[in-house]
C-alpha cells in the first residue's frame, strides 16, 4: 500500500490529508510548526464530520478517516518510508530549495515528491537536489478535498514514470488530474483565472457596470454550465460544434481580445473600490463564516452533481 | 397585469416564453415564420414538462402554463396591446433596423421594446426610429428559463423609466438582471467569455494542454466555485478580502496579464484540432443529445443551488 507523506501542513495540508485518509491511505504530517499541525488536524476533523453529514465519505465515519492521520515531529520520520510526499511549504523560492536539498537524502529513492506550489516551477527549485527525477509539481485548487482538480506539471528532468504514478495515485484517491507539458507560469487553472480576472476589473475600472454585476453575471450567468462543462464543451452546444461556433463568432471574438489586449496593474483606488463593494457584502467580521459557507456549498452541490451525472437526479 | 409580446420566436423566443409564462403573464408570439413558431411552443411546452417534473414551476401544471402563450399571425397583433416587447430576431443589423422601423408605430408610446441581441448595441438599429426612448437592449443568457442572468443595455436615448420598469420586470419574473452604463462591444457576459476562450485556445495553440484538459480546468476546478460565486467574491475568500489578495498576487496576476496580450486569430488547423477532441467527445450525431443533457443538468442543479442557498441542504 502506497504510504503517502504532507510536509508542511497548513490549510492546504490539511485538506490533502482529508484526500488521502478519505481514501484509505496511511498519511504521516509534519510541519515545523506544531500550532499549524494542530490546526490542520483540527481542520481535517471538522470537514470530515461535514463530510460525513453530506454522505460524503462512502460511508466511512469521520473517526475512522482521522485515525489514518500521523503526526510526527520531524522531516525525517515523516519521509523515510513514504511512496508519495505532497509538500505544500511556504510559497518563497528560499524555503523550497533549502527543503528540497533536505528531502533528497530522506526520502526513498523511489519516492514520489510533489509540490503543492501555485506559483513555481519545480525546476526553480530541484535544479541543485539530488535525485531531482523524483520532484514535480502537483497543484490542487482550494480547498482538494472539496476540489477534484490537479495540474500535474513535471520540470524537464521528471521522470515519465514518476508522472504516470502520480496521474495514477491522483485518480485513485478521487482527484481529476491534466498534464501539462511543460512549465508554464500560472499553470492552467490561473491563467484562465487570471484572464477572467483581467476583464473583471477592467470592467469596473472603466465604469462598464459594478464588481457585483461582474459576479453576478458569472454566478448566475456563465458559471452555471461551468460547474458541469468547460468552455469549448459550452462553445460546442451553443452551436452545431465548435467549428461551427467559430465560423459563426470567431472574428467577433478576435474583435474583443483585440480590445482586451491592454495588460493593467490594478491601481491602488481600483483595489479600494472593489474591496468596498465585497465589504458591503461581506463584513470583514463576516469573512471566515463566509469562507464555511462557501465550502458547505461547494459540498452540498457538488453531491448533487455527482448524482446528476451519475444519472440519479 | 404587464401584457407580453415575443417577437421573432426562435429557440431563444420559445424559452422567453416559458419565462414569461411560468411567471403568469399573458404571451402573444409572432414570428413570420409559422414553422418557427410551432418549434417555439413545442420546445416551450417539452420544457415547461421538465420543469414540472423538478418541481420548478412553483406549483403550477405545464398546461396551465402553456394556456398563456398565444401565438398570433402578424406583427400588429402581437404588439398593439403589449406593455413589454421582447425582440428575439435574427442577428442581422439591416433586418432589426426595418424591424424597429415596422414597431415604431405598432406598439404603444409607453411600451418598453426590448432586443434580445448578443451584439448590436440598441443605438445600431433605433437611432432612425420614432419613439426609440422606447427601446434598450435585454441580453439573456441561453436558455434563459434556466439561466437567469439578463443583461440590461441602455442606448444613449432610452428613458430612465423603460431602464427602471424593464429591470422591476425581469426580477418580477424571476431573472437576474445586470445594468451597464454603457454600450459596449460584447457586453459583460461575452467579454468574460472572450477572455477565458482566448487563453483557452493559446493553452492548446501552444501546446501546453488538451482541450480536454482547459474543459477539466474549469468543469472539475474553477467553475465549481463559479457556480454560486463570480470572480470578484472567490478572490474575496480566497484571502482576508480584495485588498488583501491583490498585495499577495496582484504583480502575479499583472505578469500573467502581460504574457495574454497578444490577441490571435482563432486558425483552421487550431480549430480543427479542437473540433477533433470534441468530436471524440461527442460525436456529431450525439450532439442534440447532449444539449438536452446540459438543460437538464441545469435545471436539477440549479433546484439544488436554490435549496442550499436558502438554507434547505
Amino acid at each position: 500500500m502506497t504510504k503517502i507523506a504532507l510536509v508542511g501542513c497548513g490549510l492546504v495540508g490539511g485538506s490533502w490529508a482529508l484526500v488521502f485518509a478519505r481514501a484509505g491511505f496511511d498519511v504521516t504530517l509534519y510541519d515545523p510548526s506544531p500550532a499549524s499541525l494542530d490546526a490542520a488536524l483540527d481542520f481535517a476533523r471538522s470537514s470530515s464530520s461535514t463530510l460525513a453529514e453530506l454522505d460524503l465519505l462512502n460511508g466511512q465515519s469521520p473517526s475512522e478517516v482521522i485515525s489514518r492521520l500521523k503526526p510526527v515531529r520531524n522531516l525525517a520520520e515523516a519521509v523515510h518510508h513514504a511512496d508519495y510526499i505532497q509538500e505544500s511549504a511556504p510559497e518563497r523560492l528560499a524555503i523550497k530549495q533549502a527543503l528540497y536539498k533536505e528531502l533528497a537524502p530522506l526520502a526513498k529513492m523511489d519516492a514520489v515528491i510533489a509540490s503543492s506550489t501555485s506559483a513555481l516551477p519545480a525546476s526553480s527549485f530541484t535544479a541543485e537536489m539530488e535525485g531531482r527525477e523524483r520532484c514535480l509539481v502537483v497543484h490542487p485548487i482550494n480547498p482538494p478535498h472539496l476540489i477534484p482538480l490537479v495540474e500535474i506539471i513535471p520540470a524537464p528532468w521528471t521522470a515519465p514514470t514518476v508522472v504516470e504514478r502520480t496521474d495514477a495515485l491522483m485518480k485513485q484517491v478521487g482527484q481529476v488530474p491534466i498534464r501539462l507539458n511543460r512549465e508554464i507560469a500560472g499553470f492552467v487553472a490561473n491563467r484562465l483565472q487570471s484572464a477572467i480576472l483581467s476583464e473583471a476589473f477592467r470592467l469596473v475600472e472603466d465604469g462598464i457596470c459594478s464588481a457585483n454585476d461582474v459576479d453576478t453575471a458569472v454566478a448566475d450567468g456563465l458559471g452555471l454550465r461551468w460547474f458541469f462543462m468547460g468552455p469549448f464543451e459550452t462553445m460546442d452546444l451553443n452551436a452545431q460544434g465548435v467549428a461551427d461556433y467559430c465560423a459563426k463568432f470567431g472574428s467577433t471574438y478576435y474583435g474583443l481580445a483585440k480590445e482586451q489586449a491592454d495588460p493593467r496593474e490594478w491601481s491602488g483606488p481600483l483595489i479600494a473600490t472593489v474591496e468596498k463593494q465585497r465589504r458591503e457584502k461581506t463584513p470583514a467580521g463576516n469573512l471566515d463564516a463566509r469562507k464555511a459557507w462557501r465550502d458547505r456549498c461547494l459540498a452540498v452541490l457538488l453531491k448533487a452533481k455527482s448524482d446528476v451525472l451519475r444519472g440519479n437526479a
